[in-house]
Order: structure tokens, then C-alpha cells, then sequence
């Protein structure tokens, strides 16, 4: 399987998140209980890894799976990062409004691309430096406010706090991500082995999230099972296998792609979403939008295309020896 | 002279352009007729030329100089496109308020990269190409609304005639430049000798301008000689002598740089100037002013820096036959 087509699906299924979590709200409110959401789209992940780590263990040769506890005890750690991630979430959001928060999530674009490079060490040309700031500026660009909307003072006068979490977070976004990149490189284990095992952490700190809501609500709601599917619509429960799915793929692009490709299908999944919306939700087309998907178009082929495709460079040499022809460069020989 | 220097220089110079004309008005009206200034600039520069021109001509060699009827008649080209602009100019403005107008501006910098392509055959690569539709885009950016500003429903609302007028606008523009290049560098003639020629067309097309004018208002205000330095202050001397200075770096930039160098030039001067106003006159900074900031810096390092230096590859070869080695291409060959 190609990844630019695993990487198109991604952007469809994340866009269609947004679109379905909307719809799944009645009156701009959600009737069910959108933590259970999260949970639930785990177990998913979960049986369907399952179903698949099954099916390649009646195949031969069976799946490499490593089953020692010095690898196994490495796949917790995303669920830990994204539990301290969450928190610091909240905080950001009692220092800043949702829509600095938004814009403060781009962010996490250029510091993926710092990570990348720091703990994966992969090369980066001046060029791909730049598509990943351009790809950062194109989505802030596009949710810049228009006139007319309120909150608009707000951007540069946060305080200080609040953008001190906001690059916290915006570091944690980009470390869970680059880290489960390393996990599921760092050996070639069958990918559904891998999935289970990540899975299975995410399922329990999920449920531990649960409990501890419900604990801080003082069981006012009573216990999280008992309310896990009150409110449930078909809606509801796309969006479940939607996230689910979403999930499936990204870690499938962790193993065979990389995070920067992650990162470029959820941007663009968030440019489409606002283009849906103008014809979904009649959301007024701005400028802005119009721009920030510009740059982002040419921050992919920047980041993507060939690079004697960009600056004009004659195809790469074969390594045909006949081939190798000496061209004077500019520059006049006597030869 | 550095072509890059005289790029500076020229930013500053139209930055302060806009700065001085800001402080050249009182409650924001002009005290004298804004239409006597570039005809005066026509004049300093036609001034400036003839005394470098009879400096040279005094040297040994004389400058080049071709003066045949052929050549001569080229010369009004760009006073007569420049003329049929400013019609066009006002045509659109009827049809599209003044922020639709200036964003629509915008587009010159595309049209010139086309008609540079198209006129002077000049090749650009795929990232160049990018790189002018980056600062185009990044000086629209700086422009969108911010929240709070009035007349925001007005850019996809203007009629048809509005966008087709702004078109052809950019397009004149663009031309205009192109056209003046082509003849600056059409022979080897002195660049005061090529000036003289401009300015005297420019300063005669000025003229016949504002004799049109005072025959629009039916000679209501007296002639335009009698109150060309009417409400003239220090400040207004200071614009009409830095629009003919800029106006020479220009002609400068055509003969010895081009096209783009120019529009990349005007394009940072206009960025610059949008600084200097949040400082000089309490304007307030937004994040697409920021935005539009980063994108322009990015789409020049793009156009001007040596490609090598953005693909990561190594310098040039050299030309040195022994430095020639056959490097095998991720592929192994046996010898």
C-alpha cells in the first residue's frame, strides 16, 4: 500500500471526524457523554488489531512479535505523555480562549518537525525547514479572524503563562507522536503485535481517565459504565469508528511513513473540513481560508516533490558508468 | 554597485514613500494638489539624469548614446501605458471599494512573473514560480481585515466588471515594467542617456495630464502653473524628492537587475511601511501582518538563494576534470 494513499484516507477520515462530530451535537450540544468517545474508539482499535494479529497468527511464518518486558513496557508511555498532555490542555485554557488555543495548536507542526530531527535524526533539506513553517503559517493564516467576529484583542494579551503552556503543549503533542514513530520503528515486530499492545494501554488510561471524572464529580452521574452509552445516536456511534479507524491508520503511517506525514494529512484534513463547512454548515468562505489553503498546496509540494523537480536540476544521474559525461560548469576548459 | 544594495535602498526609500505622504497631509486631506507631485518628480529625475549625462559626456570615452528615430520612439511607450493604468485604475474603482482594490494590487506581482517569462524569455524554476506566488500571497495576507474593521462583505461581492478591471490593471502594470526593462537592456546605451529619454516623455505626459485635468474642472482652480507649489510644505518637497529618487533606483534595477528583484523590492517596502505605521502612528500590529511577514521572507530566501543551498546538496562541481568522481547513485554497480 502506497503511503500517500493511507496518508489521503487519513485526511478524508479526520475531516469527516470534525463534520461528524458536529452533526452527531443536537442544538450545539452534545447529549452523550463525549469522554466515553475516546474510550471506546480504543477498544475498537483494540478488536480490530486483535482480529488481524489472529488471522497473521494462522499464516507462515507467524508474526515477529517481542514479548519481553523491556520492549513491552515502552508502550504505556504514549498513553502517559497524552494524560499529561490533557492537563496541561486544561491549564493553557484557564489562562487563554479557545480561539488563541487553536491558533497556538499550530504550533505543534514546527515543534514535530524539531523533535523529528532531534530524537529520530532524520535530515531535513533548507527547503523541507521551510515547507514545514510555511504549512504551520498556512493554518494559522486560515483561521485568522475576519471582521466582524468577536474576540479579537484577545491573541496578544494573554498572559505570559498562557503561552508558556501553549509551546509546553504544543512540545508534548509533538513528543507523543515522534516517540510512538520510534516505537514502532525500533524493531520489525508485525504492526498489529505493536497495535495491540499500544491499544491496550490507551483502553486502560482511558478508563482510568473515566474513573477519575467520575470521582470528581462525586458519582453525581453515577459510574461511567452505566452511563457509557446514554445518549448514543448513529451519529454517535460514527464517530466512534471514525476516530477508531483514524487511529488505525495514523499508526500504520508511524511504522511505514513518518510523523511528518502525519502531520501534513491532519492540516490538510483541517483546511477541508472548513471548505466542507461552507457548503455543509453555509460558514462564510473568507479570504484567509482561500490563502492558508494556497500556501499549504505549495508547502506540500515543497516538502514532497523531487528536488531537481524544483529548482530545475536535469533528472539524477544513473549510475551507468557509459553515462557519466564530465559538463563544465560555467566555466570554460581547455580540454 | 551590489544589485542587492540598490534592492535595499529602494525598500527604504518607498517605505518612507508612503510615511512621508502620510505626513504630508493635514486631518488627513492634502493642502496641496497630490497630482503636481509626480509630475515634479518627472522633473527632478530628467534634472538628476542630464547633469550625470553632461558629467559623463565630459569623460573619455563618451558615453554610448543611440539616437536614431527608431529608438527614440520607444521611449513614450511607458508614459502611454502608465497612462492608460491610471484610466483603467479609475474605472475599477468604481466598481470595487479601495481595500478590494488594494488586494487586488496584489496580483501585479504574479503578472509580472509572467510577462517577465513571456516578453523576456527569462526561464524560472518550478520553486521561483513558488517563490512569486508566495509574495504575492504573503502581502495579501498582511492585508485581510482584521476583526472589528468595516467594509468586510465587499471583496467576493464586487460585479464582475470590478475583478475583470482589476485584472487588466495588473496586467498594464506589469507590462509597464516588463516594457521598461526590455528597453533598458535593448542595447548598451549610458543608463543617464536611456533616462533622459524617460523622464522627458514622463515629465511631457505629466503635463499634458494635469493640462487634461485643469480642463475636466473647467479651469475652476486657474491653471495647473499657478498652484503648482501651492500648500506646499517641507514634508511635500521631501515626497516629490524622495518618489524621483526611487524612481531613478528603479531604472537603476531594469538596466543592471530586473523585474523581480523590483516587485520583491516594493513588496518588502510595503511590509516595512505597515511596521513603521504600528510605531509612528499607534497602528495596531495584527497576526496577519506577522503572518504576511514570515511568508515574504520565506518566498524571498526561495527566489534568491542558490538552490544548492536549499536542496542540501553538495556545491557546484567544479569544473576540475580530476575532481570528477563517478558517484554510484543508491544503487550498486560491480566496478
Amino acid at each position: 500500500m502506497k503511503w500517500y494513499f493511507v496518508a489521503l484516507l487519513l485526511t478524508v477520515l479526520t475531516s469527516s471526524q470534525g463534520i461528524l462530530t458536529t452533526l452527531s451535537q443536537s442544538n450545539g450540544k452534545y447529549k452523550y457523554d463525549y469522554a466515553t468517545v475516546p474510550f471506546l474508539a480504543e477498544v475498537f482499535k483494540l478488536i480490530v488489531s486483535s482480529v488481524f494479529l489472529w488471522r497473521e497468527c494462522r499464516n507462515s511464518p507467524p508474526p515477529k512479535m517481542t514479548t519481553d518486558w523491556k520492549t513491552v513496557r515502552l508502550f504505556p508511555i504514549p498513553s502517559v505523555i497524552y494524560l499529561i498532555h490533557n492537563n496541561v490542555q486544561f491549564a493553557t485554557l484557564t489562562y487563554v480562549d479557545t480561539s488563541t488555543y487553536q491558533i497556538m495548536g499550530n504550533l505543534k507542526i514546527v515543534t514535530t518537525g524539531i523533535l523529528f530531527r532531534l530524537f529520530l535524526k532524520k535530515k531535513l533539506s533548507n527547503l523541507q525547514w521551510m515547507a514545514i513553517m510555511l504549512l504551520a503559517v498556512g493554518t494559522t493564516t486560515s483561521q485568522v479572524k475576519g471582521c466582524g467576529e468577536a474576540s479579537c484583542n484577545s491573541l496578544f494579551s494573554a498572559p505570559i503563562q498562557g503561552y508558556m503552556l501553549g509551546i509546553l503543549s504544543a512540545c508534548l503533542s509533538a513528543l507523543a507522536g515522534v516517540y510512538t514513530e520510534f516505537l514502532m520503528k525500533k524493531n520489525h515486530d508485525s504492526l498489529y503485535w505493536q497495535n495491540v499492545q499500544l491499544y491496550t494501554f490507551g483502553a486502560i488510561f482511558n478508563m482510568a481517565w473515566l474513573v477519575f471524572d467520575d470521582f470528581r464529580a462525586d458519582f453525581e452521574r453515577g459510574p461511567w459504565w452505566q452511563r457509557l452509552f446514554n445518549g448514543y445516536s448513529i451519529t454517535t456511534w460514527m464517530v466512534v469508528l471514525n476516530l477508531g479507524s483514524s487511529g488505525l491508520l495514523v499508526s500504520w503511517i508511524m511504522k511505514y511513513a513518518d510523523n511528518i506525514v502525519k502531520v501534513y494529512s491532519t492540516s490538510m484534513a483541517m483546511l477541508l473540513t472548513m471548505v466542507l463547512s461552507v457548503f455543509l454548515f453555509s460558514f462564510k468562505p473568507t479570504l484567509q481560508l482561500f490563502l492558508g489553503i494556497i500556501i499549504c498546496m505549495m508547502s506540500l509540494h515543497m516538502y514532497f516533490a523531487p528536488p531537481s523537480m524544483l529548482v530545475g536540476l536535469p533528472p539524477t544521474v544513473r549510475s551507468d558508468p557509459e553515462s557519466l559525461v564530465a559538463i563544465p560548469v560555467d566555466h570554460k576548459t581547455d580540454s
